[in-house]
């Protein structure tokens, strides 16, 4: 890639200069449809809520994060969540692990693969009144999955939870 | 148990002075044989390395956080990882979730149930040379197991890695 704008800027000369702004404009726009959510900054760094397997169609073993509103919630049992609260699915291919099994008695180890994607959902109880005050987007490579009928099926499942969850899988693991 | 040293101290008097220090003396005492690795504070704010599931004995599903050094040592490739690592992986038990799949077409949600143990490594070069750098410690609600065989046994395993991975299963996940 590099070599070809390398090669294109030449003749042009503007482009290079362009570029930043480019590159700007492609991250605001890199946000979900119908809820705009975009990848929240740092949230690789944000503290652990719980683990899980998903088996059949996903096969992936996950780790869902919260931001500091999120956390503080989940802790002290807040239902609904405050607004601002943002909890970040990171999920990755579940896979056995042959390295791991070698040092154990008996095949028994499964471990992150690569990452599949990442689900952010961010609770507004006003932009998002439509959708019990959540807002989702999915993000493969840092890039926001596009796919409308894809999206809508995020608040489909979560409203078939419970009431007392305010549409929210996971439980806090101490 | 409020009640019972409300009574207690009534007639001694000096109980309620003395509970402060057994409390301190108690959690200075709460280390592993063999190594002396207590649990680190806060360390279930720490970022996630990554997250696995052991199935077999341990059956159990775990998030592998750490600490501020190891978390740049995982992110930067440094091996062998810099004295001061502290790796902190959190065990939960391995159970199926009824609740998720009565909302997924089919059975496939497993989640963490509760917490089982909690290991602890720590790298100290000159304090742990005899262990490849590595002290251990495990801990059941907070409190550290006292077995030496179970302590050895975990160096016995590290051990087993190839010398690349610096005795640490873990790989980052992004």
């Amino acid at each position: 890639m590099r070599k070809y704008i390398a090669k294109w800027t030449r003749p042009l000369g503007v482009a290079a200069i362009c570029l930043p702004f480019v590159v700007a404009v492609a991250a605001a726009d890199n946000a979900s449809p119908i809820y705009g959510v975009s990848l929240p900054d740092g949230y690789r760094d944000w503290r652990v809520i719980t683990v899980a397997h998903e088996a059949g169609k996903n096969n992936d073993i996950r780790a869902i994060l919260g931001n500091d509103i999120a956390v503080k919630a989940f802790r002290e049992g807040t239902r609904p969540f405050p607004d601002g609260s943002v909890i970040a699915r990171l999920a990755y291919v579940y896979k056995s692990s042959p390295e791991n099994d070698a040092v154990f008695p008996a095949p028994q180890s499964f471990v992150a693969g690569d990452p599949t994607n990442v689900q952010i959902s961010v609770k507004d109880s006003k932009k998002y009144a439509d959708t019990g005050g959540w807002g989702y987007g999915q993000f493969e490579n840092g890039i926001a999955n596009q796919s409308e009928p894809l999206l809508k099926s995020c608040f489909a499942c979560h409203t078939k939870l419970d009431r007392s969850k305010d549409f929210v899988f996971s439980h806090y693991s101490p």
